[in-house]
């Protein structure tokens, strides 16, 4: 029979990367397209003996139906992180458990998006997000970025001249795809522009705390006073992203409409791996593992960095990422980075063509995201090696 | 500041039956208000002894990120228990997993639903469904029951007369609340309407392996030859609900879609569990494990029944469901159950009413909802009393 599928589901195409994807099941494919962070970073002694301890006295606790907000203990032990090491979060506030960083952006979308409002955010942007937002029916506003992040005067012309925007959407620590990491400076800018136009702020940073230079830059919602930041945090980039243990902090008055929308989207982030992360950040020192998650890391990073500089024609341009987990490369203005990343498979090497985070998916980028955490020293090598065999001949 | 909340969100009030349940703080209430099954039931000790083995041998596996459709194994498994044990499923279905039933519910709603398209639905039907209609802008349109379920004449008078509608919403096996069960007769009936209107059905059946007499119905589902019905299924009430794993069986075009919902609802349902449940499958005898929960249940419904029989006024008829969760009393037409339920937390025993399950919750209802699965057989006992005491005040 013939479906007649909700309109703006119908609107979401199947995206041409998904053709670079299908090199993955190939395991000789040297994989610079995930997102996640170095699986040797998850502290899996740590996790186990936690996990054993729940199951020899918390079983029958853990199996039941939880409450939608979240575990108790750990929403306040996570409250009081943000706010006593990142002065993020107010009395005004409350923060919530979401089964991961996903769906806080679903969720905030959910809560605020009629269909046809307009999210405006950085471009490239995170292609879950953007996914998230059209699968509400929104449209979306890409403001392109600088070395400092999202441009402000370029965002200033888009609320000025755009009716409907809800929000904005930025990643501004170590962004998704280009590791951007966006200056104070810009983000005081973003929030008198923010209260200036009356819209809110999703502020989206997973990634800040896999800093491996330079000194941190304050969260937007730090210095947020009138409730118009929300702030999607996770756990899944310092323990471990299978755990689906996300979070939101936001006014109160938000977090309540988002609590129905979770309510009827999966009734209560599972019980088992919220007690377990709880556990975990009472009985070990979390800052003290991710120091070494990020040192991890930072060799991982330099050594892209490094065979980049040595492999790939100086005309490509990569970013040098603080921290996170991504590299973003430019081509030269003209050039399609899609087909050079269709060639850079040819050879058995996966990175992300840039129109997979554009908001305009059919638009040619020139830019391509790789990630370092996930290939091995050995293989990162290997992967510079052939990707600038092949740009060297796609420049020709 | 004053924040602009999606119109279909704001719309959705905080329920009247929030009173009702503030008076579950209390310890010394009687909750017959719950919705899961009697932890006694969940298989603890092979559940630990499998999560333990998981977390010798698989745990980086199900820390890392997983597919959005879920667990290939449990995907099987699970497809192959409902197509050779209940002739549930064709070769032009597919399943995915989901995080419980719930997110089946939503997803597909997600998928279908254009703000302002029609959802059938019985009347009265599970909250949580409604609410996940609700949240996505549907219009809800409830068909009356009698004992063999919803109403087929009353159907096909909304479908004659409605525009847009999308989907009938039904539970056909132990209904929540009632604890009614469709016929045989009815559900092919139903089969033929939604062929005869050209709309879908969404068959959610959690319960239906909770049977304590009286011989299996075919699922609806299995009677389709179409792709006309979507079968939304959950580990939920046989193995545990607080694990979150359910999943969805339909054709293969609306799965496709329901994966991009899904990919940004919350990327992937927690592999751990996932993985945790296919090995339970693999080691034991999942029927002989519901054989042994019935045997549980079946003694407090009894019990319920019994007590209702022994304790309240005839006036008020209650169902007699031959399996699941709930009982449901009927008060003469011109009463209010929402204020027998108000005397009845009074006495320490709370009850869900049944404006609660209504499509218009502003409607007066004479029906409530009473767990029998949560309670133990002592204070089953003595909340039939209660409630009988109640009710001799109130009817008089």
């Amino acid at each position: 029979m013939e479906y007649k599928i909700a309109d703006h589901i119908a609107a979401m195409k199947p995206s041409a990367i998904r053709e670079i994807f299908k090199v993955l099941v190939d395991p000789e494919v040297i994989a610079l397209s995930a997102g996640s962070p170095d699986p040797g970073s998850y502290p899996v002694k740590e996790m186990a003996e936690i996990g054993n301890d729940i199951f020899a006295n918390n079983l029958v606790t853990t199996l039941q139906y939880g409450t939608t907000e979240g575990y108790g203990p750990l929403r306040e032990q996570t409250k009081k992180r943000l706010r006593e090491k990142y002065q993020t979060g107010t009395d005004a506030d409350d923060l919530i458990i979401t089964t991961g960083g996903q769906q806080t952006i679903s969720l905030f979308t959910q809560t605020m998006i009629n269909r046809g409002d307009v999210i405006v955010c950085e471009e490239p942007s995170f292609i879950g997000a953007l996914n998230a937002f059209r699968s509400f029916g929104a449209q979306l506003k890409g403001v392109p970025m600088d070395e400092e992040g999202m441009r402000m005067d370029k965002l200033e012309e888009v609320l000025a001249t755009t009716e409907r925007v809800k929000f904005i959407y930025v990643i501004p620590t170590f962004q998704n795809p280009t590791g951007r990491t966006m200056t104070l400076e810009r983000r005081k800018e973003l929030l008198a522009l923010a209260k200036k136009y009356d819209v809110l702020i999703l502020e989206d940073n997973p990634y800040f705390e896999l800093r491996y230079e330079g000194e941190p830059v304050a969260t937007v919602k730090s210095m947020d006073t009138e409730g118009r930041v929300v702030y999607a945090g996770s756990y899944s980039k310092v323990l471990s992203p299978g755990m689906r243990i996300g979070f939101c902090l936001a006014n109160k008055e938000i977090i309540n409409r988002m609590v129905v929308c979770k309510q009827v989207s999966d009734v209560h982030t599972n019980m088992y791996f919220q007690m377990l992360v709880s556990k975990y950040l009472k009985k070990y020192d979390l800052d003290a593992h991710i120091k070494d998650i990020c040192a991890l890391h930072k060799i991982k990073r330099d050594a892209m960095l490094e065979g980049l500089a040595k492999y790939v024609d100086e005309r490509i341009a990569f970013t040098h990422p603080n921290g996170g987990l991504f590299i973003w490369g430019e081509l030269p203005e003209s050039y399609d980075s899609f087909k050079l990343c269709q060639e850079i498979t040819k050879k058995k090497v996966a990175c992300v063509p840039g129109n997979a985070f554009a908001t305009d998916e059919s638009a040619v980028s020139n830019g391509f995201r790789m990630n370092f955490s996930m290939p091995s020293l050995d293989n990162i090598e290997i992967a510079c090696r052939r990707i600038g065999e092949t740009a060297a001949e796609f420049l020709k």
